[in-house]
């Protein structure tokens, strides 16, 4: 169990000083680049947190390939990764109240407006730092997106071949 | 560092009872069917050391679309594994030797004839226990080809539209 930074804390205690991190994303096929963005956060605290996205909840970019429970529980057995959950159907900020995280880290190329989302969260008295994880350099498939087009460009048309064969 | 088995033991040392396992595979596209062989495979022992196949040793089914090095760092990443390294260019046994492994596992759809196997490892005094690993059973999406097969069906078929529109 993991104390919350709410609790009062414990004189003596880890509870005292322990500063939490929550990451989000989608995570549909696991590759170096989310790797990098989850070790990244969580060297910033002491307890990475990491929210899920629901299926029902990516429209910004074609739905995921994985369904959600596979892609927590494929988040939730990384290193780096001390407690992964899934986001809430409807109100994207409850996780973050449950969690009261230190930080909160966006990863190089997710579409959030940290001005807006520092609002948003003062709004609700949320204060945690916001930080953009920056761009993993060292391999050309660090993208879900790339990944299934490597996959389409590499074994579609194989596929397609056999079906015209 | 981790002792090997081979060393003297030092009394009173961990390295007096460690029991190692060793787990191979090509994990291409990671899902929750390589991470439940994982799993099981590191409950046998005390380190599970983790063989990662070569691209260009990947010949009995489609090459991975993940190349070897990010294969390497994916599994490297999950908490099951104490160690993971690349396999052997020309001698898959040479790995094995290093590690002088307890137990080898193996995955429920690996195609290793288990007595040829027991056979090809007395011959070079390797003496491990062989434990085939049962299927995971909780979900549709736990193998790398059932992965890509719904990618290109879900995204190829999407994509080939905008070709064409």
């Amino acid at each position: 169990m993991f104390c919350r930074r709410r609790d009062p804390p414990i004189p003596g205690s880890d509870c005292l000083t322990l500063r939490r991190v929550v990451a989000t994303g989608t995570f549909d096929i696991l590759h170096p680049g989310h790797l990098y963005y989850l070790e990244e956060s969580k060297k910033l605290g002491d307890e990475l947190w990491v929210i899920v996205a629901r299926d029902a909840n990516v429209r910004h970019k074609p739905r995921p390939i994985i369904p959600e429970e596979h892609r927590l529980r494929m988040v939730s057995a990384l290193k780096p990764v001390t407690h992964a959950i899934l986001g809430d159907k409807t109100d994207m900020f409850r996780p973050i109240q449950e969690i009261q995280p230190a930080i909160i880290t966006i990863g190089f190329n997710q579409h959030f407006d940290e001005i807006k989302l520092h609002q948003q969260l003062s709004e609700r008295e949320l204060h945690p730092s916001i930080v953009r994880i920056g761009r993993y350099e060292n391999g050309d498939l660090c993208s879900s997106r790339i990944v299934v087009e490597r996959i389409i460009e590499v074994r579609g048309k194989k596929d397609m071949s056999h079906e015209t064969n």
